[in-house]
């Protein structure tokens, strides 16, 4: 009923030290076998299962409900379907949404999404939803014939291959790439223009090769993920979409190098985290291109003196420079919708270089498991 | 137009040693001004404003914008207005929604909440939403005559009086007490029983008697905050309408203090944050008295062997008891809806006797500003 999910990738170490560091830099061709397995030139609704198109004829709104990095990836696409598809989103925890007595919006599409297609939280969320009054099920996930896959009305799965790092990498990205695809299926059902749709097919097919330009920065982020080594701390800032993004970058400091690294909107600075700012909590940005720097700049303005440092992974064409306490790391100009994927990678390889470093079991960080099949 | 919004406290610090500490202690006549200023014994739709009653008829759906501890009193009520009022319910940061690009849903009411209304991000997500399709503008102001107040269609202006404290206190809990009120005007428009409406009335004026409880316990939080003084982390839990309170304990601590505490769902502390517990991050759970401290228990068993210590606020009748490394703080027993009231006090005095024997500036913390009246 559902297509099989290879697992396309060597379970292998290979050459590499670590898994995680290998499904980083397998990312190139998960991406692009997940663009492709199911699309090629085209995003048919066929890509998400037997009756999507009558499905998705339906959908008024999208209710995203996942857990830690599928959390994450959920809320990039909040801000795609509802900017590039005109479709209002919620997004929510699965622990938090199975507890709650909801409002809902007619027309609404339940959408999970999970790596395991087993997490716990997740599928009991699904399945206390099956009495409310959604149009529909969606699960994205990467195992078929998993629980969520099983019990979904409609199913998209993802091309990573078999992922053993706990701290999720490439099936973060490739679930963005079905969400965008996801996007782009509900959008010409809302008016979005031929052009627009051909826009992010072609930014999806070159995505692989804006990921690869990123790899090639792994020595220079390598550098900057000294300066993390003997801190303790650290701010994640982002705006907008770049929001999400920020805390998956936070998230996986958090998972495998210990140091606490929390993201906030970046507009939040300034009521309550500056304070906490000083030489050992460093401010990493992610932005890319916008006027959020100035502000921010100036929002550092006084905690720079007591050793407060600011690392912004922006745009090579911005024309960001760095200066005293402030590191910009110039990232690959690409297309706005292949952002949140391509700084991402570069936050993936910033945390895997603080963690080898500072010497943590980076594949298996303490207490986490890599499927949280239990309450 | 509005009514006059007195300054019911005297402004001097009189026998205490930090304004912060004279309103948190002020909370009990705070919170009995700002219910009674407006409503008396029922509560009157007049209570936000001439027009009130027609805006109100029209209202099928709350968009909540706010900063800083505003945008948690807004979390909060999101809840109640779900729950309560059937009443779909979005919130989102004042810096976040102003730059987005939004699909509204019809019949939305613009709610916005900020102590001195002022605060610029908020002020400007007001002026950009004009041209919106919104229903009206509400604002949950304590200062009378600000920009926000002006703006707005509607206004609600809170009782505490003049807060000089940066770490906001009674002006969060009053606009608490402001929230539950729309969220019965709301609500008897929607449905909700004559029992109910009288239920969250009789709540809200006991609501007084459980804060004066809780600052009897002044002592015993003392005593408990010491555990913090040495360390440099601490992350606070809650599920449901509890999480918005462990943020805003989170939030108070971070301020003043400079220890970084981080809020989570609690659920999803397995699905990252719980790689980081160990002996210098103590874990505060907000958990009255549901299943939550079993499922805690389980999560955080393999953490104790390495020095995780949780302290947990619950309902004294909930017949939770401390054993080791698991610190009980028996609350008082109150009502449903008192109770992110209620806890946030506890909160506050924990963050206020952290920060006192941490010798910070209490008052002004560094970096801080009172009301952000910049971008």
């Amino acid at each position: 009923k559902t297509r099989i999910a290879e697992a396309e990738e060597s379970v292998e170490l290979g050459d590499f030290d670590h898994y995680m560091l290998k499904e980083i830099y397998e990312q190139p061709r998960a991406l692009a076998a997940t663009f492709n397995a199911t699309a090629g030139h085209e995003i048919a609704d066929s890509a998400f299962g037997e009756g999507a198109a009558d499905i998705f004829d339906r959908v008024e709104a999208v209710q995203i409900v996942a857990c830690g990095t599928s959390f994450h990836s959920g809320m990039v696409a909040r801000y795609w379907l509802e900017e590039l598809a005109g479709i209002p989103c919620e997004v929510e925890v699965a622990s938090e949404f199975r507890y709650r007595k909801r409002v809902q919006h007619p027309g609404t599409l339940l959408l999970t999404i999970s790596q395991s297609g087993e997490t716990a939280d997740t599928l009991a969320a699904l399945r206390d939803a099956g009495a409310d009054d959604f149009v529909g099920s969606l699960v994205i996930a990467n195992v078929d014939n998993s629980s969520l896959v099983r019990e979904s009305d409609l199913v998209f799965l993802t091309r990573a291959g078999t992922e053993i790092g706990v701290a999720s990498t490439k099936a973060f990205t490739t679930q963005l790439v079905a969400l965008l695809m996801f996007t782009v299926a509900l959008g010409r059902r809302n008016g979005m223009a031929a052009e627009k749709q051909q826009e992010l097919v072609n930014a999806l097919q070159k995505l692989p090769d804006f990921v690869q330009q990123t790899l090639e920065l792994d020595a220079d982020i390598k550098q900057l993920s000294e300066a993390f080594i003997p801190k303790h701390h650290s701010l994640f800032l982002g705006r907008g979409i770049h929001y999400p993004v920020a805390m998956e970058g936070a998230l996986k400091l958090k998972e495998i190098s210990y140091i606490h690294a929390e993201a906030y909107p970046a507009g939040e600075l300034k009521h309550g985290p500056l304070a906490l700012v000083d030489d050992d909590m460093p401010v990493v940005a992610v932005a890319p291109g916008d006027e959020l720097l100035e502000k921010l700049k100036s929002n550092l303005e006084e905690v720079r003196s007591r050793g407060g440092e600011l690392f912004v992974f922006a745009d090579r064409q911005a024309g960001f420079i760095s200066e005293p306490r402030i590191k910009v790391l110039p990232m690959p100009h690409c297309p706005e919708v292949a952002k949140p994927i391509v700084y991402t990678v570069a936050l993936q390889l910033l945390s895997y270089h603080v963690a080898v470093q500072k010497g943590t079991d980076v594949d298996k960080p303490r207490n986490l498991a890599k499927s949280v099949t239990v309450e």
